[in-house]
């Protein structure tokens, strides 16, 4: 089963996005995981292939079972983690090999062309304490089928 | 790729762990997600399935890549998601088919046997602030031969 990590970027009220060319929908920078790695690292290691950029100090947000659907059955199967970061290091670049990246008012994270999915769990990442989990069911044309979102944040410690 | 999810239960100072006959290994009571699910609803449906009790509020604590080595060939690899819930509803059972559930104090954490990942992030689930990444390289027997692990906790937002 694929494992996918992204990272969004949010600071000055900006959020950092890809911009992929072949509909021109907005993702936030991320790839697959490879074998043996922890997440957290194939989201920095995929994040700054991909923008030139180091994010610091990122931390996850939203923890996604992916299913494609066609004709009522489940054709594929992934799991997403999206993390965020405050700050990063260096300059991102304006273009890479997978679009060109811009930078967004987090406003706009509510218009701008996208996964109806990406849109929930990019608003939940920048706007929202805790950690969000889901299901989301999409045709293979990435049309949402029907999502399922749960959240949880940390409470006190009270193991004493 | 094979999805687990775990949940450890921590009231009142004590923590409620699941005794696999084999060895006697203690483990967080968890399984096997299914096809489509989400990670948080595995881990409660694990949780009930196998105490009988519903953990109130359970917040994710780990996420680990989980790989078996043999001869340096990586012959297994699976997705570990461990929670934490501080509450639960209803009364766990003493005996499962799984093994025998005992409460135990925090500190027993320290010195009851178990993989020696699971004792890293059983302590980390319990007693620390954040969530907690990693990579658990083990033998087939489960000797630990190496852990790496990172964690991160919540900013404040500044999205503003």
């Amino acid at each position: 089963m694929q494992r996918i990590a992204n990272l969004l970027i949010c600071k000055d009220g900006k959020v950092l996005l890809l911009k992929k060319p072949r509909r021109n929908w907005y993702v936030a920078p991320g790839g697959k995981m490879e074998t043996g790695e922890s997440v957290i690292n194939s989201a920095i290691r995929e994040f700054t292939e991909e923008t030139n950029a180091i994010p610091i100090n990122p931390h996850i947000k939203g923890i996604y079972t992916m299913v494609i659907e066609e004709n009522g059955e489940r054709i594929d199967e992934w799991m997403l983690f999206t993390f965020i970061a405050r700050d990063f290091e260096g300059t991102p670049l304006h273009e890479t090999k997978e679009g060109m990246l811009e930078w967004h008012s987090v406003e706009a994270l509510h218009t701008l062309p996208m996964a109806e999915g990406d849109r929930t769990n990019l608003l939940f990442a920048v706007q929202e304490q805790g950690v969000q989990y889901g299901t989301f069911i999409y045709t293979p044309d990435f049309s949402l089928i029907k999502e399922t979102i749960q959240q949880s944040s940390e409470g006190e410690l009270n193991n004493g």
